[in-house]
């Protein structure tokens, strides 16, 4: 029986890289259909088409102080600090239009953001002007001279009619929800999001509710996930542990892979384990992607494709689980969404402490970022064991320490990985 | 009537620094109640109090490898390249407790995960092992040294018991919930999120759905403040807009305060505009905070307090609104949630391009940042007039620029607020 576990060819696994690994995953991980969602629940979504505009922003000449639209012509004569009076022919509040033309001699009244009548081409700020009332008709003074275009936004000012303004894969920011709604874009064409199943195996897991049992741990991983694939715009599907019926557990995970649009199992994949993968594959050899990735935590991470969906089985180890899904599973859901850079973003920092664990694979080390007077430093956590869960939470980047490395001194350069 | 606006009090306001007026504001804005969520549903949300260890973790001495558990002494004799052979007295899972106590001379075959049996206490990993069978009893033969507590995770390793593990305050993140669900805390005390009213004002605006119309335009900013709020952790209580009925529009903002932790207005703060917020400070003159900031854009952003509850006036032009989120919203909603730092982080970039434009206010210029190297630059938006829309979605931060710069020039140190 031990001999039997030590010759299952877990042993014998080819090591590919971690760069490899990625891509072959991402061949499985096309951009799902589009689906149309209300402007207020589509923050976050990943928009599925370029987003033109229908027509110029600002729609109209819009005036960008409360005073007087006046020819800037007619102001001239203010140079000689003589005030020019202009007869006031009509007051624009917001969202009114003029039905006045201001010619020469004549001003209008008008408030922030209202059209600026026909033939007017400048506003005078109020602070700059005296009214005065004749015989029933109002007068504006005004004092300086103004130049053609000033205190005016011109139509079309910020984006022009037909423009792109928001491109296809984007992630629909609170700054693009003020675009879509000022272009009345009221209904959003978004990239569905994947479903992702979650399966926890090991006899060992306890779920959160359940007192402790000697020799047992809590399931802390499969919630973890739920959080990371929700944050990462994926819908989390929890299916639970699968404990010790395998041929159930089979069918369960054949069921899922058919069912949605990523599986993700947790443990099962260390020497010793039920290999619940090595069960998937052996039916169809070809759909191993990798089994072996030279990385440090998480070198035993595992995927495979079936019927074109992909199973990624991270390790059990809460380090290494929160690795391989930043590495592996986070790209393949943001492709999946459409975006156009579904890696999560590579930075160069100072380190800023000595780091010395260095290994024959490459090591992802949980850090925190810290600006200082404009320099990005890293601070690697103190225990990054791969078993080591009370880390995860204080980490906002994975240094990446490669083999060749000698150890890190403070103060040198390192490779880091934002996470998200 | 025009000589009324001029003369309505907006011309003499006083104008108080950015830190005064968020001072003023913040004294209303404590922390609310606290309420017990389940785990799932607790992300993002911050915690009422802080969370101590109910027990050690790991909760036993755990093994970090597949392998044997053996007394280390019981592999001294293995320095002379003899193989030493300990007798199998068990194999232990994952997740169950062995009877068997190791003694000098016995081993078990243990898994990644499992408890290490009374009396080992080292676990000698599976690919430095042979093992064979000799009437009916298995033996391991071990042929390196190996040191005590290797391989061996001991009891509250990572956090012992009563440890202070997540601060009062914290927002949960993903690895949080690792660490709650470990621990078997399946209700978070978190506080409530504060429900932030939005009224827009102004005749000028229609809603998303809405045809443009003539010197119209769609209410961009509610929409945008909506999913800022919620991003913020608050909830956004739609409220539309306030259009020409005044008498009814100061009762629904009176209902407003009352049904709400804190009312958000949009327009109506400028020069010439219906003054909504002078009209409720009328009654109570002393519940006006400040009512002109030493900032652009936003320079006419203005609070209030009524029974205790703030409601603050923010500009209609898109990106004074933005800011004054920002810089006045965002910190009452992060306190009110309970966040010790409520306010956005600030930092030192290195300014990537000039900028020239200097205010006798501070200006708050909507930049992106951009690590370079380990260095951190921030390209100023190329237009950030107030008034302009286009350049929120690509910031993501704000550069401060004091009234005593003389412009700015590329390279050299820049403050910024990092936007969330």
């Amino acid at each position: 029986m031990m001999e039997e576990t030590t010759k299952s060819g877990k042993f014998g696994r080819k090591v590919v890289q971690v760069h490899e690994a990625q891509q072959k995953l991402m061949a499985y991980a096309s951009p799902l259909e589009m689906e149309n969602v209300p402007i207020r629940q589509s923050a976050g979504r990943r928009l599925a088409e370029d987003i033109t505009a229908p027509h110029p922003f600002p729609a109209f000449n819009r005036s960008g102080m409360d005073g007087y639209a006046v020819i800037a012509a007619d102001t001239g004569a203010a140079r000689d600090e003589e005030t020019v009076w202009l007869r006031v022919v009509d007051e624009i509040p917001c969202g009114f239009v003029s039905e006045a033309k201001i010619t020469p001699g004549t001003a209008a009244r008008i408030m922030t953001g209202a059209q600026v009548p026909e033939g007017a081409d400048a506003v005078v700020m109020l602070e700059a002007t005296m009214t005065r009332e004749e015989d029933g008709v109002s007068w504006v003074g005004v004092r300086t001279v103004i130049q053609a275009g000033r205190n005016v936004t011109p139509r079309g000012f910020e984006i022009r009619s037909g423009d792109k303004v928001l491109e296809a894969g984007r992630q629909i920011t609170a700054g693009d929800i003020a675009v879509l709604a000022a272009f009345g874009i009221a209904e959003i064409p978004v990239i569905r999001r994947p479903k992702a199943a979650i399966f926890a195996t090991g006899s060992e897991l306890l779920g959160v509710g359940d007192p402790l049992q000697p020799g047992k741990i809590r399931d802390s991983n499969s919630p973890m996930l739920e959080v990371l694939i929700r944050e990462a715009g994926g819908e989390p599907v929890m299916l639970g542990a699968i404990a010790d019926d395998l041929e159930l557990a089979r069918t369960k995970v054949e069921m899922a892979l058919e069912a949605y649009d990523l599986v993700i199992t947790i443990g099962g994949v260390s020497v010793g384990d039920y290999d619940i993968m090595g069960d998937l594959i052996r039916e169809d050899p070809d759909g191993m992607l990798f089994n072996k990735v030279a990385m440090r935590p998480g070198s035993v991470t595992t995927a495979a494709v079936r019927g074109g969906t992909p199973i990624i089985a991270l390790s059990g180890n809460p380090g290494a689980c929160f690795v391989g899904f930043h590495l592996f599973a986070y790209p393949v859901l943001a492709a999946m969404q459409g975006a156009p850079s579904p890696f999560l973003p590579e930075g160069v920092a100072v380190l800023a402490k000595d780091y010395q664990k260095v290994n024959n694979f490459t090591r992802f080390v949980r850090a925190r970022l810290e600006l200082q007077d404009g320099v990005m430093h890293a601070y690697p956590a103190s225990i990054d064991e791969s078993s080591v869960m009370v880390t995860i939470k204080d980490s906002d980047c994975l240094l990446v320490v490669s083999p060749d490395e000698r150890g890190l001194i403070a103060g040198s350069k390192v490779r880091f990985i934002k996470l998200p």
